[in-house]
């Protein structure tokens, strides 16, 4: 199977060669693909919108293994989660709410086994100990219920659009742009929007329409709106750091 | 097939996610090769030359697919390539212009078949949309005619090769060694290099000729003439920027 | 079978995806995996501490290509070594002594067979030309013994753990961890570390025990002591680089 890896880990130390070692030791024929490891560490919100925003483009069944953890080694839980479609692994600290918030139903469970984790579980990296095995027996073919007794859970999805006289800056790309909340069929076509007491008038349908040096308002592949700058940084140009408010009003109430 | 993704999206985000995903849920055997996703953004220039330095060294038949793409969302045309031995999907903007100059016949399509489109094609990621389900369809067997109208193309080499005594950086690499547009064979063996107002009168078979924090020109990996410094970064040294003039001239000629 | 590639080469560049290309040439149905090829320039002692806190997280029979040659085309040897788990391919420069110190039994062979070179060998890029190859080889079943004479090797534990009175921090990671020699049961329970002045006197079992901001130990997962931060950087904090020398006392003998 698939298994998608999410992890805030870079890709400077052993941590994630270790978790790929240790799936591939439990079943050869998994087909591990990276996600992202540069979430910012410990940054749950982050990882949360990441993977909400790409985990429909892969093939159903995929195994998705998510290690944001700042509370490892404490009394948190792990989960498998499934849902029709896909299969999750992750700790019990609300990564996971943004997905199972679109979710028509899913089932969750407590991983308690110890048969299916290392045999040394150390208290510093259940990625390697706990969530990668759990991923590696996934792909495997054990059953998510084989892992621990199943568990109710609060979903608040943290990634939720806000109203757009109500928004912020809920992530910022490599490329600078600004992906706000606000989801793209709230944008009124006649939007200003104000951040930063700076308003920003144009709406455009592609980057190309935009001058060189311009920001503008786009439609996000991620199906939420972003502030852009055309052939440049929206974020160095405003100097806006991820959490900002933002407004978004009609021209004509101006 | 193998599928080897050349991008400017980063890592830290799910661009690329989001196209592992399309190609993989298009055909689960594709054996998906990133080659780089840190290209920096919109440089088709950085894209070119490093897809030209490498793509020799992949099996025949693999499927090359390149997205740096400011025009995402306009009228620029997407296109399949097909040369004797290798696919190629990318936007036509001169990407591919470095490899399409040293191939000596090939079959290029417009890419217009929306059913080999993601069914929602967004305007802001047509590498997730168009160039990734193509990339998937092409690896599933779909013959390259299948995605569009056969088209000419003018090919114009960006990353040609420069005279010695007009010459320049066309690369810098991560390690700081500055690759130039001169072709190895065409590098003297008594040749000094002026960049800067700088000599460089040293010519070495391999790094640890140098003593360390000497400056020295190289036959380099990809063809072409590297100025290097032993132990450390000629770019850090030098204090130079990717497309930086230079002249080489025969010791004889000083 | 797996092939497991670490190098120095970065990701922005043509040589990690040359080396892939490379061994998929030869070895179609090889797993290839990354490690890391964010080892710093040269740094052959972070290579030789990363490659021995994961190798045996990965199954039986993988291949581990490991790159980081500051002697590049120079007389320095090319090795391939077989234990009885696994088969590694690298310059000889020590990379592989922290392995081959804990292995019971291994056989070394210097890679001298042209044959299963690339048909050009550069002077400056052995990744492509030599240890691809052979790793690609590897892969496909060719005996370690098929490439070169036997060879004796001397090993000196590069990695090898200090005492806790005369330490040292050998990695600093991703999250600012300080990774330091001394092996976990070394570490006294009640331990107190004294580093550029400062002491720190907390020993914790898992990273969520201490309070925001408190420096502390623990015993970490690669098998030695770790200097963290609660939700923070003990590099930033501290101001330590790699290489810093520290000492570890029972709080008694304050």
């Amino acid at each position: 199977m698939v298994v998608a890896l999410l992890t805030d880990f870079g890709m400077q130390d052993y941590y994630v060669a270790a978790m790929k070692g240790v799936i591939l030791s439990i079943d050869t024929n998994a087909n591990i693909v990276d996600i992202t490891h540069k979430i910012p560490p410990q940054d749950v919100a982050t990882a949360s919108f990441i993977l909400k925003a790409c985990y429909k483009d892969f093939p159903r069944g995929t195994i998705f293994v998510c290690v944001v953890d700042p509370g490892v080694g404490s009394d948190r839980r792990a989960l498998v989660i499934e849902t029709d479609s896909y299969k999750f692994v992750a700790p019990d600290n609300g990564l996971l709410d943004g997905v199972l918030s679109e979710s028509v139903d899913f089932r969750a469970f407590s991983i308690t086994n110890r048969k299916y984790m290392r045999r040394d579980v150390s208290n510093t990296f259940h990625g390697r100990d706990i969530f990668a095995p759990v991923g590696g027996h996934l792909s495997k073919g054990v059953p998510p219920s084989a892992f621990g007794e199943p568990v109710a859970l609060d979903i608040e999805d943290i990634s939720k659009s806000g109203s757009p006289t109500d928004a912020k800056v809920i992530h910022i790309d490599h490329f600078g742009n600004l992906i706000t909340d606000i989801r793209n069929e709230e944008l009124p076509n006649d939007a200003v929007l104000e951040i930063d007491g700076r308003l920003i008038t144009k709406v455009y349908d592609f980057y190309a329409q935009a001058r060189v040096g311009e920001l503008f308002l786009i439609k996000g592949s991620s199906g939420l709106v972003e502030i852009s700058l055309r052939d440049g940084s929206a974020q160095a140009e405003l100097g806006i750091e991820r959490g900002s408010g933002l407004c978004v009003k009609h021209k004509v109430t101006l």
